[in-house]
């Protein structure tokens, strides 16, 4: 259950919260009372601070359509998505801060053909111990000399609890990997942080599952959360993954969360990035997130699915028109 | 491996096909011998006869881009798709024939909006001997009752064996199901076709076994198959199937067949079946099929996921600027 | 609904199920309409005619074990399963019947060791055209030979329902199997067949759509129904398929059909089918598949997954301690 | 590749381990360097200081039985499993620590029948902030007290790396949940410690991944990794999940690693647990953990798959024949 309180202290409404064990949080306007959606009736002794509530029959609630029936606006530090902007966020970069050197190549390229946020993954969430595993804080400063040096925003990745400080420190945008989005320390840590924040769908997780790791964040007072659908585990293994574009209706339809897509993790092959990005713009969405690496065959991870800057430059050329076809605009 | 034999009689093809325990087949140029994926030398006694022979990692041959690298064009009976042609060509109609009213309500719709294709179930391969089973004969005699009346061809499913030559004999474009498509019954029945033969994947089914199915109809001498993508079983159960479209990006990069893409299937809801349509032209394909009701609410089958009329209409007006700009043409 | 009717004339039973659009059917003692599980009040103009009836939440209706509560015993020819028998299968022999020679040395063997069923496969459901399919019709005379020898009962599968009645004729149990179990044509011959019938699970099949097929033989007048799980198909790959032993506890709770385990087609590597088939044995089952061959390296078919003879009777000497452990006896 | 140095001071060894971006930990008898499978020959300045070194197809090194090639034995504070011990270790006690007088009550049961070791988790993996999370550290204080009281090994869940010191220094057996076994921070944690560490399989996890997680730990240095397998997400939603035996023989083959099943939480429902518990015991395995609840009706999570204790009694009994009958012998 959702509950709107009447105008009241901030201490007034963390009282009622901790008397009925209900989360409390601020959404912007007022002081906001959630529990459990097997609250179905508004208990008698809040009836005289409430404002208007809502009944829900599962878990998603901050973030589902029955409470607010649109998509959120979400600033990423100047760059609007959601809402009524209409825009789909072209978001490009290599799977991996290699070096100096190689971001500062990408950075550069990005730059050059207009793109307002860059990607780069410092801490990698490598399944064996004897891969790369990323240049850690290193690389969270590389990306920060990136942004002064060009101007782009940065979106990056938290791993573990144990650098999950560092990375809302650095960034402008915190990832949430597929791997990670499960976990209580960070999505605690980024409840409380002021920086928007990116979930990935991990991909053995339900789509309400998936809605549940957002709630974390939403009940713990940050309100811009984007969900990002980057393929799931199935029987097939002739493509790394298998991207889920029916359960992103599924979101649209349920959720008020800005939506982005990753389809090169879903993919892991270059060759059917651009066609599946070019569907998932047709898709009217909030944003698009493409690897792409100076020279993909040296790659330190991810070689084979990341795209080489002229396939990139041929993509984003092609993006264009699509999203135009559908009623949005790729910035 | 693929052999092209120098010109020669049928009779000369067909023994050295029997000798060699090889399928012989004519593609309309030549006699063919095609023999299992695991034969990579070229047999001495056959080079005499040999124009020219192809090697292959798998059973993905006949089918297979390494043998002709483009997309086949396949002729529905006046309308073209595949090669150069850069047609989508849309199909619509309800999930099942359930009576002439019916049948000839959504067959008037469909011609009014221009569609040259028409489709409609009469076998329907229900899981419950409980639920509606189609009108079987009488539904073909119906579609092709339509066909007169209105000019449009008609796409019908064959669900076993023990009707094919019935499902031949009514239809423009053979439909093999997704619970059919590993029946050898069907198969070799529609190898002998003059028709040309589209095949679902099974909800269980891999792309290399998709693509095998298609290669029992190519080897027994029927070249027009199409490929129909709708939907895979995933631990996913928010929406009814996960549409792979990453398979079709496969499918596109490693076979020669036309594909049609399914999301009403693959959905489940009405509510997301117009962004999945748009997503699956963006991707540049061959055909679209739309399950569409004059009343989805008594339908008899699948009620949940076809579109109104309204609803296809104002879907089939956003198709077109969708399949522009990717280069293809609605038809 | 499942209505058990009063005694009356078999024209009287089959004018009331016409009349209401239920299946009728006799099942020993008397005669029974079912139709769907929609219809949750008795019809009044039924009521004089009726004994007793069952409501369903679902399609499972004579096969669940709200209807009957306890399992079947079915007859294979002198062999009994289900009910109070607490006996547990063991049948043996090689994938596909492959010559006289190869189908006799396995015969002999299984019959040595003292099996009373064997199996064999003549109609096998490949998924290439340019792999081995089985010796068909010749393979089923070979199989009766073996009967006749040895004195077993056999087993094998019908592929398509273009050769069913042959299967029926030659086989004592019919095996519709994995890739066919949706076969319209196949499950109503053998509802109306005087054999017994296993359905294997279709890999991707749900343990509702298994059931459902049952219920199309059950409710067609062929009581004999017995359910095989042998593996669905999943994300991992290090396995051919995954053995559902949760689905099978599920079975066991809600049905009333005998359960057969398949280990070597879900394992798909000799390696695991020992300790696969204990498992099976433990969970307290009605029998046990295994695939044997006397010489696994040039088996035609599933050469990884058949046990050698060594193995097979070291296999079958520790499966009965397991299967006393839990109360049943191996035969 | 695995290098077992010659013997050399601890300085010496991880200076080579340095040069060549190796791991380096000491197995009790050695150093060993441990660096990527894709190094498939002895560097040439390595050889004068080598006494063996093994090369690996992929990154399952030194968990694999081409490394050891029989099951480690870990000594569990007292209780050996794996090597030779032919022991199954029975691990019972609720899902949740929920309060003194619930888990008093549960591990004077669990002790009465003589289990040797208790569990109960204190940190719960929810994915909704809206159920229950666990007491957290007064739990953990709760579960020492309770292995004062009665004597039994306390075994419990991390959840995230914010808190693993913790778990660490209050268990006996560190166990890692499904949800955080890709956790970097965590796997490291845990391969500083001194203490045996149970990983639990990731649902959407693969067997090679799954063996690769266990590499972080040994490969930091500590030896005493058991795999768990709980049973992973697939199409089939009748049970919670589906128990991956097929799996569990993959591990046996390819492993050193001793292998503890969790039927429980595969199932969901307690009517299954049981049987899937027999069947998991004829695999010939290592350990079984049971969630059982003094009154599972009020049970803060997973209701619905504890048994209470009259049921856990029966199954208990039920076990010891069943691992007699595989040359086992629960403990």
């Amino acid at each position: 259950m959702i509950i709107h309180l009447k105008a009241c202290s901030e201490e007034q409404a963390k009282a009622l919260g901790e008397k009925h064990k209900a989360f409390c949080m601020f959404d912007g306007e007022r002081h906001v009372l959630i529990n459990s959606s097997s609250v179905k009736e508004l208990p008698a002794d809040l009836e005289e601070y409430t404002e208007d509530y809502w009944v829900f029959p599962n878990d998603n609630q901050l973030a589902s359509r029955h409470y607010r029936n649109e998509t959120r606006t979400i600033d990423l530090g100047g760059i609007r998505i959601g809402g009524s902007s209409q825009n789909t966020l072209l978001i490009g970069g290599p799977c991996s801060v290699e070096s100096e050197d190689q971001i500062r190549t990408s950075a550069s390229f990005m730059n050059g053909l207009g793109l307002k946020m860059f990607r780069g993954g410092c801490y990698k969430p490598r399944t064996s111990p004897y891969s790369f595993q990323g240049l850690g804080i290193e690389g969270l400063k590389l990306l920060a000399k990136m942004r002064d040096e060009f101007g782009m925003k940065i979106i990056t990745e938290v791993r573990d609890a144990s650098h999950v400080q560092d990375v809302i420190d650095y960034t402008d945008v915190v990832q949430i990997g597929a791997k990670s989005m499960y976990d209580h320390g960070i999505l605690k840590a980024c409840a409380k942080a002021r920086k928007p924040v990116m979930i990935k769908r991990g991909f053995g997780t339900t789509l309400q599952e998936f809605v549940q790791a957002a709630e974390f964040i939403l009940s713990g007072g940050n309100n811009d959360v984007i969900l990002c659908e980057r393929g799931i585990r199935t029987f097939e293994h002739g493509t790394r993954f298998t991207l889920d574009l029916c359960g992103v209706a599924w979101l649209k339809e349920h959720t008020n969360l800005p939506i982005i897509l990753d389809p090169s993790h879903a993919m892991g092959y270059a060759y059917g990035v651009a066609d599946l990005g070019r569907a998932c713009v047709a898709m009217g969405i909030d944003g698009l997130l493409i690897e792409s690496h100076p020279n993909p065959k040296v790659a330190k991870s991810d070689a084979s699915q990341q795209l080489d800057h002229e396939q990139f430059e041929k993509l984003y050329h092609s993006l264009k028109p699509v999203a135009e076809s559908v009623g949005y605009r790729m910035i």
